[in-house]
């Protein structure tokens, strides 16, 4: 997953960029780049790690200029190398152009075998690379037309922001997977794909993209089109459960609010009379547990502690010390446990495991009952427009019911929130104007026959060689 | 500030410590150290940053051996340095020893002095050292005899493990200032800052460390003693107030419990009629916040949120965005905050100047009062026991009144809670058992005239040189 | 300037090209990189940095299989970036390749416009990128006729390997200006800048590739052709002068002993009577103050010390202790200088500022006279076919007469060689098959109107991003 | 082996001593450290490698002041680490002090027992420490009469330099073992190694010191004293065979010289008839290959080529292609060598591994015969004195006849030069004034029972730890 963010009209446009990004860095940990245009020229960094860890005073001044665009990302195992961080930054016959890119395009490999085909030549793995290449062929007059040119040929989620020697243009695919806001500070223009971002920077937030608009800031100000096919939304109903920050307004609404009613709502579906608290898996799971706990008559207290220090890549240093993993990022307070009958509400279980170790975790500490809520429907389906989920295999609700998870994970009740009253928490209860294919296997764009996995087949051509 | 970790007796023991230290480094994130026994020396390592980088696999293979002692380190700017870093470890005649030390002696620099005239050359600034050289110079016969003799010339608070070929020995200081725990892991000894160490190792609690107890284990088993002169108890009541881990049973009680019992008597002592909610200045000011909520019956909520990645160390990287410091690491809720009248909890004030900001951020995001309240009283005094508070100067509240506070930042009622309900809080009305010395100007170990303020005054010596 | 390396059909293909680097590491101390081929995939790994520091053990581990090439490069300031570092290597629609190329193209940079306008991206600022682009352009049906269509539209100077999941082709321009030697290892091929490689991993030296030559090596064996348009030869005479390693065989004779030769030459030509020794500057220097010694009569002896511990890459660390390069890297014997009339050997001079300063340093140690002899003739032309020389107006040689030069470099007398010396030394006195460009103007692609410098001309496009 | 250096009297005292600490580079490659002192305290920086990588802009910024002392050090692996980097600096009663220590002491060890004993805290293993711990012990009322009384406890060899706030302190062993020479520029005092140094940074050569001197450096000028009990002189002779840098003048002469001389001795003794030509191993054995020419009338041709890339610390990368250790180093240059009989002169023999190497490599390259001459006698017993011999079992002479080594090294003749031919050479026939005990085994400070070495032996003491 990843987080996007440019901004135009900044004599420290790098700096507001670093900050944007330190604002985004829940959604990528793996990598960042930012990319700045002096007007001349394009000047890029990108490195593996964390925002803060990267972008020291030294670095931010070799990207000098008025406008620049940055990127955060995470990806599973396979593609985390440096050549796929981003932006993407490339020379083409009409000059620079730097690419940063939220989303996943469901027909990337097809059109890199037909790019490839006409004897191009690609420096990534990543899918963005075929927007690029696009427009690079192009024979369209302005960059704003070859860039249409350009994404009218992918299908999937796009939020894109593209950055020129002289131009911003800044991209929402027709669905609207993923958000992109825009935001006002002084003179310049800011994109960000939270609000959370605008807010650091002390930006006014303006609005959001609509889906399918392109925005493009120059020198004669900004501009507004909507260039593509019209096609109903599909905004990613999983940015409200689980990914976004909670401080963000996001689709209209805020984070916090709508996992606060997601609790209540859970509360509604699946009570847990009897239970004589409500606690969180911290942090994701706070909003939904205090909602829970208002709607339930239940007091909402700390169970558990999450430690400052553990990040997504602990790495435990020896065979006979593992499995720490959970337990290192999250203490059971036992002196709050002891003898309770405990409901523990979660945003979603993916593939158990973790779920499993916190139940046992509770009941060492003393619970004598856990009531496991979680505040979205089963995770029956992978994500194919940019979330980082595992196969379907290894998404335990795809092939166990609700009670066969609730005895894996060792936990006295298990409750999961409707499709339906995830709907009616986000405020669209038929789900007309959101993707929840993750739920309900419900692909907006279609057939999807693992289109983007790549073939791992291929036998040993030349003995010699091997 | 720091925290210790020592096991005695496992085949895994730096692998164990590793875990420890992890558990611990709330108490310390400047530096962190193992020291590791396999009954014929001592093998070390000592780096500058976080345990989690700095004790990888291949670190922790060259730490063999079934007894290891650990520290993790914070102090002020001066002493910022690899050479300070703990545990200490040297040899001497008696062959090697390693020393970790939780706490701060208030005569170091007069004996230093003192040991310096009689041909004692030092490698580190820190107090710890005199006792290793005392140690080194006592003719007693064992090493346990050298150690009482040692700490018998120093004063001030030692929470300290040393570690030799085939001991481990543990002492707390007759006030009991720091607090140590032991524990039991199978057939192994462990010895531990707080108690949340022990849970993650899952090692069964058995006590804490009397004030001025000495522990010895070694092949004959553990022994107990009381060496030192009595005297009265002294125990930390910040350690309740702010340091210590949550989860952690600290002096006999719960951390956790005792911070919501400091919410629900500040509720008591200084309510806020009218209040629409309660939110925390997260995530210290949490326990308390929800024992305010439940005491007032004020609704709790979320009003701030908390980055996952911000550190104390947080740079910034570049004059003209200077004083992002607090709005990195915290941001407000527009849509939980706006207009409310709210009631904000923390710990404790230092400078101001963050409590300030946190103020101006609600207002900024839509709360329409602002009322802080405070779980400890006015922290009017240094500390000379361990924790790093600024000097007297720096704090707010030894030249201002409460209003005066209040109107520096921008709160509409501020109130502390009183040095009283503190005592009442941690089970010790008349504060006969804890120091207070921070709150109440009261040391315990007399008069404290800068002693350990080392002397900056020195003129240049030699023309030709300078 | 560069040196390449491949081997095919050995089970330890990228230690033995890390070997053979190591050799040819004197062609170029920028960065290096090995690209290697297990019959199934290329992995590749590249770093700025000398090759021993770059290809530690656990970096040769993953690059497995029995197939590998291998590149060292110099350059000049502006390309010194390791996107430009070679081997490169790309997927196209033939599978992946990677391209190891000595030499420099003439016609790269129309080329590259060319392609470009097109809607090729281009990964790097190297010439040789256009090549690769061809290749992955070209509708042949196999990788050699591909080859053998991109080379055809390149001209100037390459000795170039390229490397598939299962073939290894080299090919030596018609021109033949850089080196390319064939050898045989067991059962494996070698190819090798130089026969230093070959002598390192104890390859049997098989011969020379001819000038415009292509050999393919797969499961099928060795493959030669001459697919290009022929021409007269241009073979590097300044490799022999200056750049080769003295123990290798080069276009048929040995470089030791060409260098001795055109020290004898030059002492024919330009004697030094009455002197009483002859040293040279070492270390290139050695070879032809040995011949001189002995076609003179004077006695050859040491009178400069050459450091140990001096790369090219020297940094002064201040601005008050400037100048101190020459004198770190030579330092003088005065007991050998003192009181004598010396004749220093050295194979060219470029700026001046270098001879000037060893000159003064003789003096300084006690020479009465120092007579400089250079084994090449002046030069006074850029090279356009890989070696960095400056540009035509800092050589000193192009604007000033030998009398100019020797007193700018304090020389009592100065003598170069005669073309027709150089000639005669190589053993082709009319120079019919040796390129002299840099010292005869006579250039042998034609006109060269700095096509390959970039226009550095460019205006900020957009005042609101500046 | 070390180097040491230092300068009083210059504004830019660190960077002149970085230069002098290049200047003596060959002495000592594993680690580097400079102290400077601005009057008022001493900084320091130590590090793991070479002056040229440790010491850059920035690191040398923070070493003001206007005298410094720097060290260079070389050791066997055991005490390769940081902590035993010099210069050492303390802090002790009188104020801090800094200490560069070439040689080695012969009875540190058994000082260091008796220090210990008395409560002294060691930091390093080095024995230079039982040094310091002497001064901080010291009564005497001025530094350099502590340092008096400290040296006068110790036993072997030292050149050494203190540095304190305001004074330079120089001293040489009563037997002069090590060099140590006094220099001038402009107004400031230069002390160093070898005169190389002084030459780098062009200051003027005033004399050695004296064997047994003492100068001291401060406000009121340089004063020189004999403060110990006179002996007779043992200036190591294998400074002059191999370590220093042949552009030094050495206990007088010229290292070049010298080398030169001991050829043509050894061409007088151990004649070559017949041979067609005589070559060296580069570079230690140039000079003698030139005199051994010059003497013989055998002409002088360059037969091995030494590599500019191979340091001391070249690290094979895999098990399979181990020895190729001395091939990286040094190549033959075979038209050379074709056919021919060929004297090879190197300076010494001591396991004899490498000489077998290089004359294998000369024979596979088409030499017909070798005879090789060693410009020093058979090494046979340890240096106690400092420079790093291994133990007598490896020293292939001590155990070997000149023709069992002739046969092992497969030389087809074998000559070393005779001690008195030696002795001739550095012009002291009977070596009343040198060390020539790695030669003869007479050890000038008596009997040596292997004191320095620390017994290994030492038993598991608890079971419950290891
Ligand atoms: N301070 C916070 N309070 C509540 N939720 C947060 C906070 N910070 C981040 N989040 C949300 O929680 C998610 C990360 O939550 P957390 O449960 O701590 O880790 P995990 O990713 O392992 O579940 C983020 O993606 C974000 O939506
Ligand atoms: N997950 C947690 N919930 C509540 N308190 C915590 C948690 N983790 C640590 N603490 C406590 O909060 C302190 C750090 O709190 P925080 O307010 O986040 O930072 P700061 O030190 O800047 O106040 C710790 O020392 C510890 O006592
Ligand atoms: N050991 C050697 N003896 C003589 N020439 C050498 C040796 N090693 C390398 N060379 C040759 O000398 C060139 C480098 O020589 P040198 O004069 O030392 O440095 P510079 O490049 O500064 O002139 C190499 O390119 C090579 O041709
Ligand atoms: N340029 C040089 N010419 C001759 N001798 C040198 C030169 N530089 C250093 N030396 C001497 O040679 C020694 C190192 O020689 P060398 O034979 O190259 O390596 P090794 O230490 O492996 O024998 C140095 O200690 C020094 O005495
Ligand atoms: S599949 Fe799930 S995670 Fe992916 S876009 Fe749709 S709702 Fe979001
Ligand atoms: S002064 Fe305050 S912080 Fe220090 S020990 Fe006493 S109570 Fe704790
Ligand atoms: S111009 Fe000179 S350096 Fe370049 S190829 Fe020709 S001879 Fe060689
Ligand atoms: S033993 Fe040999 S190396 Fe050591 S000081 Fe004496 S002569 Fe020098
Ligand atoms: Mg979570
Ligand atoms: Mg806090
Ligand atoms: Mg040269
Ligand atoms: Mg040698």
């Amino acid at each position: 997953m990843c987080g996007i963010f440019g901004i135009v009209g900044h004599p420290e446009a790098s700096n507001l960029t670093y900050l944007g990004l330190h604002a985004l860095q829940h959604r990528g940990q793996e990598s960042a780049g930012i990319v700045a245009s002096d007007g001349h020229s394009l000047q890029a960094h990108r490195e593996m790690g964390l925002v803060a860890d990267i972008f020291t005073a030294p670095v931010l001044e070799k990207l000098p200029g008025g406008a620049a665009i940055g990127h955060v990302r995470y990806s599973t195992a396979g593609g985390s190398q440096l050549k796929n961080a981003q932006p993407l930054s490339v020379e083409y016959v009409g000059g620079h152009m730097a690419v940063a890119h939220n989303g996943n395009l469901v027909n990337a490999q097809e059109l890199r075998t037909a790019l490839e085909a006409d004897g191009a030549i690609f420096q990534s793995d990543a899918d963005t690379e075929v927007v690029v290449h696009f427009i690079a062929r192009s024979k369209q007059p302005t960059f704003e037309q070859k860039a249409v040119e350009a994404l009218s040929k992918v299908k999937g989620a796009y939020s894109i922001l593209f950055l020129t020697e002289n131009k911003l243009v800044a991209v929402r695919d027709p669905y609207g997977f993923r958000p992109l806001v825009l935001g006002k500070l002084k003179n310049s223009w800011v994109l960000a794909s939270e609000t959370t971002a605008l807010d650091l920077i002390e930006a006014e937030f303006i609005r959001e993209l609509e889906a399918g608009e392109m925005v493009v800031i120059d020198e004669t100000g900004l501009h507004s089109s909507q260039p593509f096919q019209p096609t109903r939304l599909g905004r990613c109903i999983f940015e409200h459960v689980y990914f976004a920050k909670p401080d963000s307004v996001l689709f209209g609404t805020s984070v916090y609010e709508t996992r606060k009613e997601l609790g209540r709502q859970l509360a509604k579906e699946q009570p847990a009379p009897g239970a004589d608290l409500v606690i969180a898996v911290p942090d994701s799971g706070v909003p939904a547990a205090i909602g829970y706990a208002q709607e339930s008559g239940i007091p909402y207290d700390v169970g558990l502690i999450r430690s400052h220090y553990v990040g997504r890549t602990f790495i435990e240093p020896q065979q006979s010390i593992r499995h720490f993993g959970v337990k290192l990022k999250l203490s059971a307070v036992r002196q709050v446990l002891k003898g309770k009958r405990v409901v523990v509400v979660d945003d979603s279980i993916v593939r158990g495991t973790t779920s499993r170790k916190i139940v046992k975790m509770l009941k060492a500490a003393g619970a004598v009952e856990v009531h496991l809520r979680i505040s979205s429907p089963p995770t029956q389906w992978p994500c194919y427009y940019g979330i980082d989920t595992p196969s379907r295999q290894e998404l335990i609700a795809s092939s166990h019911s609700v009670e066969e998870i609730a005895r894996y994970v060792t936990a006295d009740t298990l409750g999961y929130i409707s499709l339906d009253g995830l709907g009616t928490a986000v405020g669209d209860r038929e789900r007309t104007t959101f993707c929840t294919a993750c739920f309900s296997g419900k692909y907006l764009t279609g057939e999807l026959n693992n289109a983007s996995a790549p073939s791992t087949e291929s036998a040993p051509k030349l003995a010699i060689i091997a």
